[in-house]
């Protein structure tokens, strides 16, 4: 299809161009050269900035021509335009176009103020008998719909205009994407509100264009284009894809690979899972990346999904994975009958972080305000294993050096059976009761337990890779996604924050018989 | 996939189940039985309306919970509990239940009083240098940014949660759809404030939802499955698609039918148009239909649009076709380079509705006030021809009589050969220059000029079926899409009413010169 070639087009430009402050596009200007750029020539920096301010000022017009075209231009080549010069310009020059979209095309707040004056100059009418009266109530019910109608649309930006029509047209859907990824990463930089309020909007349509409706699931195969699948290695940001035979058992049997597609961006899935099929919930994801053979299918009672990545920086905040869960969900079930446990396998990114944080000296003594993350006997035989190393005068420190110092501790016997019930009642402790404004502190967690998972076994030496180590400790957690609650849950959490977790799990964080009489005998 | 599954199951259900009051769903019913109707037996025309009412009820309660569900109900419960209950309602409980959605979830007014209260209390910042003094401007421009978005919020009607929500869920556009169709009966019915505030508000949101951005072109063939293609020949309604042959036929060498699919409404094409691919801009419809063996697909130089069809009465004024024919010129340039014609033969369906309004007998004398439609010419050929039959006492009665009698006219070479010249003028008159709100008169007129098309040629003896004769005294018109003026013409179509033609058909309302002879010789 012409989008799918048009879409594509645009992106090799997009990868192709520098972004280098020395692009010269004076060939294909059609606006008169100015001070110090002529007949194509750049020889000097002032040159090449009088070039760059030029083709600024190129698609600063383009994009005022596709807000404001009239009858008799075409709009097509202005959003071409358009979006071919965005493409072409620096950051900064980016940022500042930006800027000028949000700051120029805003709302007309004169307008607003006077439809809202004489909006409040209507009597209400009576609440009291909305029923009986209805014909009667009819005439001056008629004047709220008509102002509030105009309101509704006097209150829409003026960039909402570019937005709708980029969407309708080809590749501009994906063009929006990358310019919401640009509005994010000048946010990051600098959090000023006319580009929040930027990006609020576009968040906001982009959510209604990406409903679920216009989305379709395709499984992922080994016949399926190279160019998609590239983007599955590209992209695969859990457990990164090592080499073909790789990519290529995650789409064979035992295995399922599944991505959100949305017409307007042929051949990309915005988001994609990988799914194992186990006889049992997998407690390692090395069990899962490299069991080799795989069971047959017809003996797999779980799908485990070990891996979801968005291909998008742009969506950001959208979130897609949790209609995608529930549509793998519906297709695995309706597929294979002997499935009936849906769980993931999952990092848990900021575990490590945390723990560090909380393991940091303090200003104050440490013994008098900080909170002793250790139990005494914990502590006591944590000391005793480190005795000869001599690394901090009490528990506290000895934990935060053996992490922070090195992944020595692993390759010891003794010291990983001593820091195995710290670690992993703490990790305990983090999934279920750290929170950031009412939700989990874990970003993953927070997802799961959004979408109405539980949090069901955490799991030790589950990750031994650099990055599982680093984050986590080398644990891993299973979500488990019950089919009859997961609404139930998704609410009560996103209602109450309760983060559910089964009796396992929560056993951590209950006194121990040992840690109780030590308490005594002290 | 399930959706599909889903969307069918409903679809049989809204066919099946009769919409008449004595519909008897005891059975299914989860409230407890009120007076009158026990153990499922329902005998009297009492209990039947009990029944109804009972099922009116239940319905509301349905909507009312999957616009207000809280954490414990299950939304997708609701939904489907809500969407089946209105396909089993019979029409009046269906116009009862949408006045009470218009009416009881509408938006809280005080609310949007009191915020725009507070915002009028806001100082407006200063817009002389909104550049220069930026990042001093941001602080106060927050609050009105985070204003405006509560504001645009609460101005959305409650109601719209339901649509939002029925959007994402399996089955719901297409319910969606129905819902409006109702809406747009009802309104037909009895045109009031409250409905139509509904409508105008469902019709935005679907404008949203099937953006063109969210559709996708499929080239339907004989291989399509069965269930699709029954819906081709159910909706087709320009041409009717007389048995399976016929539709092969326009299926196969040197035919195209393009439909534009959803994926939330899958094997259901949206609206579909039939293209045949020809040596040159066909004439009559005898030569698309019927023309065998059609001609090698290598000499075609034109494609010609011989019907278009929307298969939805829901989504009535959401301009579809504008884009599927822009998208379908797009592939059949791409695919076929011989072929730089784009032209429709397309019927006229207003045009024997006006002329034999402007021919009625007014009250006020004939010839002093009423507009002679005649050339003296045409007139005295006319009175001529029909002298035996004594039809009227001049022209225009004559004219009236001879088309509104029967369609005699047609077998008579003679009478044929004096209407012609009469009613080719007048078709370019109606076609060029009767409007309504500026607007092409002839509906299908006005769908390909605001689609961006011209008035190429008028033909006579185009379609002799009943229906052809029946609109438009057997006349067709070709309308020509030129790829490079698509956009200018539609722009100028709508901004200004102008209706682009060709020469030929305008040289119909040039005086003739036998008319001015016959002036002067008066």
């Amino acid at each position: 299809m012409n989008n799918n070639r048009k879409a594509l087009s645009i992106l090799l430009r997009a990868r192709m161009r520098p972004l280098s402050p020395t692009t010269n596009r004076i060939n294909q200007m059609q606006f008169p050269p100015i001070d110090g750029v002529r007949n194509g020539k750049v020889s000097t920096s002032q040159d090449a900035s009088a070039t760059l301010h030029t083709d600024f000022v190129r698609v600063q017009q383009s994009m005022h021509s596709a807000i404001s075209m009239n009858k008799t231009e075409i709009l097509d080549v202005a959003l071409d335009d358009f979006s071919e010069g965005y493409y072409g310009l620096p950051n900064e020059n980016r940022r500042a176009l930006l800027l000028t979209l949000a700051r120029e095309y805003d709302l007309n707040r004169k307008q607003v103020r006077d439809l809202m004056k004489q909006y409040l100059g209507l009597e209400l009418p009576s609440s009291e008998k909305p029923l009986e009266n209805a014909h009667e109530g009819e005439g001056s019910f008629s004047a709220f719909y008509r102002i509030e109608r105009t309101l509704r649309e006097s209150l829409k930006p003026m960039y909402e205009v570019l937005f709708e029509r980029l969407n309708t047209h080809p590749g501009g859907l994906r063009f929006l994407s990358i310019m919401r990824a640009d509005i994010l990463s000048f946010l990051a930089e600098e959090n000023t509100a006319v580009l929040r309020a930027l990006d609020s909007y576009l968040k906001e349509k982009l959510i209604t264009w990406l409903s679920p409706a216009n989305l379709q699931l395709h499984h992922i195969t080994w016949d399926d284009s190279a160019s998609l699948l590239e983007k599955i290695v590209a992209h695969e940001a859990v457990h990164p894809i090592s080499n073909l035979l790789d990519l290529k058992r995650r789409l064979g049997m035992g295995r399922r690979c599944f991505g959100y597609l949305h017409p307007a961006i042929p051949g990309e899935p915005l988001i994609f899972i990988e799914v194992a099929l186990m006889k049992h919930v997998a407690q390692t994801i090395q069990e899962v990346l490299w069991d080799d053979p795989p069971i047959p299918e017809c003996e797999a009672t779980c799908a485990l999904f070990y891996s979801i990545s968005s291909t998008q920086p742009g969506l950001s905040g959208i979130n897609l994975g949790k209609f995608l869960i529930k549509r793998v969900i519906d297709v695995v079930r309706r597929d294979m009958t002997t499935i009936s446990t849906f769980a993931t396998l999952s990092p848990i990114p900021g575990y490590m972080q945390w723990l560090l944080s909380k393991l940091a000296p303090t200003e104050i003594s440490d013994s008098t305000f900080s909170e002793n993350l250790l139990t005494p006997v914990e502590e006591s035989a944590l000391l005793e294993a480190t005795e000869e190393l001599t690394m901090g005068k009490n528990g506290m420190e000895v934990l935060r050096n053996l992490l922070s110092s090195s992944d020595k501790w692993i390759n010891s016997e003794n010291l990983a059976s001593v820091l195995r019930i710290p670690l992993m009642r703490l990790c305990a402790r983090y999934l279920l009761q750290e929170k950031k404004r009412g939700k989990a502190l874990d970003s993953v967690g927070n997802f799961h337990l959004q979408n109405g998972a539980m949090v069901g076994r955490i799991n030790w030496m589950a990750d031994l890779s650099e990055k599982g180590l680093k984050q986590s400790a080398g644990i891993m957690v299973n979500y488990i996604y019950e089919v009859e609650h997961i609404e139930e849950n998704a609410q009560s959490y996103f209602g109450d924050g309760d983060i559910g977790s089964s009796d396992e799990v929560r056993s951590y964080l209950e006194p121990r018989q040992e840690d109780h009489q030590e308490e005594i005998k002290d």
